[in-house]
């Protein structure tokens, strides 16, 4: 039972003196967290709380560290000084990962959400025990590096394409990670770590990532397609990641479009599949493509992309196809859910210059009206970023916890 | 600002002596309305109230009319007997319609969400302006013959085809109602029923309906698709109506896909469109297929599926590619929501029986696993249900404002 809890028919909740202290530093905590530096009159004025209790608390949270002190500013009634109080943002850290099959980044962030150390590093393993044991190494010397120690660090989020099934703790359909859709896997990180850590589906943390820092400050409902080795979609409504009922939500690879030559059904691949429009539209799809026409087998998918932009004829071609495959998932994407905005990212998505004229024609011919197509502000940081932002929300809520626990048994 | 209101930051707000008074008796109202018959005692404990003020609400409560004394309880402490209270279901009434191609179908009920009288009309009009004027008598009449009068209907809701657009007041791609788009479309109907009116796309409404009346007891995200004289879908998320950033949510009509001998692009007849979906899968879709097949062109669509049903091998290839078609769009549909459920409905959606097998068998070969497919349990009458849930949650609010604005300017 929380304040905040919509359901409650009643106004008020009578609760026991411990109960309210903790109601009381938390909301003190959040509306400092969403407002920076604040004065002990303005908290009062805000809160609704009376002064003797918001210095009290003002008081605890500071010897517990959560707060601090740090300024002053002169109030406008006879220039008294006041003391403006801010969230310690040393209070704890965050450490965020985005597993991809091509690279692994890492960053550590404090808990006001400012990046400390980040790197990124070729993901070569080939198999889960050495990509657990690859990503355990980089975390720990990067938080070494960025002067910290590691139970400084309050939770730790893995970002990974595929679905996490959370009952069987488990990753369905990343297939392009050997090994990664394992039974036991969440155990595996876990151990690992040693720390509280959860996992998420990349393009989920991606949505979130241009939620907190990117497109979020325009649209409060939009979508966040990824297209790179594979291709995937986060979801915001009204700014909350809606994962669906079985956390599949936004997993547009399984949309039912196949390039014309392509298998007119889902491929399994061991105990994974391939949805029809993953395997048409991803890097791989596009390489297949490319080579169909008549490209090299050798090109990248960059360098197809590269191609086109100097003009060659069949690159072109490849890419207007991609357009238009593209067109029909943002087709079927705007008809179930009318997003207010679009954004394109992953290796593929950024290319948006070439991809948006076949994009918006082939649109012109599925829809009356579609919502405003942007690439990302992130580049290749939302799923990293988004890793950083639900964490902060968790490492939060943990911090505090864990601070109310001693308090409440001492 | 509510005492739901849970972005606020702080537990406690202070209020004017009127603003608590209309939080608790709105509170006491709720929870009346949500658990039925409650004693005053109970009551007080449940939300948290004192006594006094419980007692004192009930009876300003009972004097408007909002509320009635049902029965009595013994408790069992001493055998003292209670006096419960109930909403007063007869303080309003609401009045649902469902606009369709071929029915106009009207209700009243009571603020319990009794069905007190309820009328079906054929809909043979040919303009905006005679079925403004049909749907408006229709009303009065069965008002009347409920032995109501006209000022006790508190609210009407209009369920239609297309897409309320609120801001331009008029209503989008609803191409099956003759000049049923045209600017000043609310007005009008504002303006024949003389009464509090709004109006709601058909397939939310029997999302909605389905969520307060049916399968909404066993699934909190799940989606209504329609396919009948048009396709529509309406989606519950968490138990709320999701209407997307344009209104244009579960547009389906929409998705990008044909028959193969249909039109590749959408249709545009005057200002309206036809999508592909819609134009292969709807009454008017399986109609074209038949006669394709070499079915006579007279046959209606329920002709046709009853011939399905007694093994008519060429009224079998319609369902099967019908079922196929459905499909496409329950792939598309669940590769992007990951619903919990879904619910089929409308003239052709109601006919599971016969498209289960082939979208079963269809589904198969699109998607690793999908949600459990259901019919509607209410028929036809998903719509007008829903028009009555909807017009229920709006007529309770202006109940409350209309008594408490009287309250607090006496």
């Amino acid at each position: 039972m929380t304040v905040t809890d919509s359901n409650r028919p009643h106004a008020y909740q009578p609760g026991t003196p411990t109960h309210l202290r903790a109601i009381n530093e938390r909301s003190l905590l959040e509306y400092l967290r969403k407002h920076g530096p604040t004065s002990r009159a303005q908290l009062a004025r805000e809160t609704g709380l009376s002064k003797p209790t918001v210095s009290q608390a003002l008081a605890n949270l500071e010897q517990a560290n959560l707060v601090h002190p740090t300024g002053q500013a002169t109030s406008n009634k006879g220039g008294r000084v006041a003391i403006l109080y801010e969230t310690n943002p040393k209070a704890g850290y965050v450490l965020g990962i985005d597993v991809g099959r091509g690279w692994v980044r890492i960053a550590v962030a404090d808990l006001a959400g400012q990046i400390v150390e980040r790197r990124d590093e070729k993901n070569t393993t080939q198999s889960a025990a050495t990509l657990v044991a690859l990503i355990s190494r980089l975390s720990r010397d990067l938080v070494v590096g960025a002067g910290l120690t590691w139970d400084q660090v309050i939770h730790v989020v893995i970002g990974t394409p595929g679905v996490f099934d959370a009952q069987n703790e488990r990753v369905r359909f990343a297939s392009n990670l050997p090994e990664w859709g394992r039974h036991g896997l969440l155990a595996e990180l876990r151990e690992a770590f040693g720390l509280s850590l959860s996992i998420e589906n990349d393009a989920n943390l991606a949505a979130l990532g241009e939620r907190t820092f990117g497109w979020g400050a325009e649209a409060r409902t939009f979508v966040y397609i990824t297209i790179g080795t594979g291709v995937g979609m986060g979801i915001i409504i009204d700014g909350t990641l809606y994962r669906g009922a079985g956390g599949a939500a936004g997993e547009i690879g399984f949309l039912p479009f196949g390039a014309q030559e392509a298998s007119t059904q889902i491929t399994e691949i061991g105990e994974n599949y391939l949805g029809m429009l993953e395997e048409a539209t991803s890097a791989q799809g596009i390489a297949r493509q490319a080579q169909t026409l008549g490209l090299p087998s050798t090109l990248s998918v960059r360098q197809i992309f590269d191609a086109a932009q100097q003009g060659n004829q069949v690159a072109l071609a490849v890419v207007k196809q991609e357009g238009e495959k593209l067109a029909l998932a943002i087709a079927a994407i705007t008809a179930v859910l009318d997003p207010e905005l679009i954004v394109l990212g992953g290796g593929i998505g950024q290319r948006g210059e070439l991809l948006s004229e076949p994009l918006q024609h082939k649109l012109q011919q599925l829809l009356p009206s579609w919502p405003r197509i942007v690439a990302t502000r992130l580049g290749g940081d939302s799923i990293l970023l988004g890793s950083i932002a639900i964490g902060l929300d968790i490492a939060q809520d943990l911090v505090f916890q864990r601070y109310f626990n001693q308090v409440s048994h001492s």
